[in-house]
């Protein structure tokens, strides 16, 4: 058995959780060992990171935001990643490089190409089996959200125009390389969406 | 009048803050506006990501710290220096990336090069026009260091022989570019290294 490195991405509300629980259960009865992992704050020096990140106050430059999400990175895959995937781990994280390159690029003032390199840089050039875009309208992402939460985080709190440019910077991505992705319509029944992933989950463990 | 940016390297011990303190009030005579800064730290952030990479427990992942230095360096540098640059101040710092390059590059793990085009990065390429450096021996260091601190950093803390490359990263980093720095053995009296310093910013000034 080798590793396995899967990445789940898309907006807030896209139901990446739901999904990450259901393959967890399904690869455990198979008898996988599986790491679940989030990024920003897979790691307790990643949750001091993410607190920065996503709720302080007041203004952070944007070059450092971007420099706060890739320490983070850097840190979680050199200690948590990396050792589960030697280990012949399978990975499951919410959120990985993508995610930076969407978000931070959707802000304008970072490139997409910097973002990502950067991110390149602090991971020492990892990156994903497959990543799974669970992609939303983001009004209906917003919808679900408020259903379930009383309390935002900087990025959740950005006008809509800003989620606009974010998924339409993801299915960039995922057309740009699409061996990595596997790109799925969220608002399709849990059970569908997670039937597909399986489907090409067990492809990459044959 | 236009801003200056001037830094002060060298290692611990070796009398930065001394010379900083004298710069300042002889400039401040002369009617200039002088901002006293340093890195890791000049801004409220940054003094939270100074604690994690000075004082923080247990391993960090090298690149890690290298990112968290440059995310206090972007927010510093966006923040604090550019503004005040733009009014004309001058800014006299402790420590820039010449640290990051002579210290993480002594860690033997990152290529002074990729630490370099880091700083960079964070900070939109911004180069001091006058980098003093303070040499010492870092045994001479340590015995002043060690009369004056009941705590040591995690960079404190070091081998002697990590701070013996240290000092041979920085006289490197010098000779590299010797318009930009000014190499002062720091063993000389306090008031001649003073008035070296002064003479230098005031070719700067003129």
């Amino acid at each position: 058995m080798t590793g396995l490195f899967l990445t789940l991405e898309g907006g807030d509300g896209s139901g990446k959780s739901t999904q990450m629980g259901a393959l967890t259960a399904w690869l455990e009865q198979q008898g996988r060992t599986v790491v679940q992992s989030r990024e920003p704050g897979g790691t307790d020096l990643g949750l001091e990171l993410r607190e920065i990140v996503l709720h302080r106050r007041g203004f952070i430059a944007p070059r450092a935001e971007a420099l706060l999400y890739a320490a983070d990175r850097a840190h979680h895959i050199a200690t948590v990643v990396r050792p589960a995937l030697e280990r012949g781990d399978v990975v499951i994280q919410d959120r990985y490089l993508d995610s930076s390159v969407a978000y931070q690029g959707a802000g304008r003032v970072l490139k997409a190409r910097e973002v990502r390199d950067l991110s390149l840089w602090a991971t020492e050039g990892l990156l994903p089996d497959l990543t799974v875009l669970l992609d939303l309208d983001p009004a209906v992402g917003r919808e679900r959200l408020t259903e379930s939460r009383t309390r935002y985080d900087r990025l959740e709190a950005e006008e809509a125009d800003f989620h606009e440019r974010v998924r339409a910077a993801y299915l960039a991505l995922a057309e740009a390389e699409p061996e990595r992705f596997l790109v799925l319509n969220a608002t399709r029944p849990v059970e569908e969406l997670q039937q597909s992933i399986r489907d090409r989950v067990s492809h990459l463990l044959a």
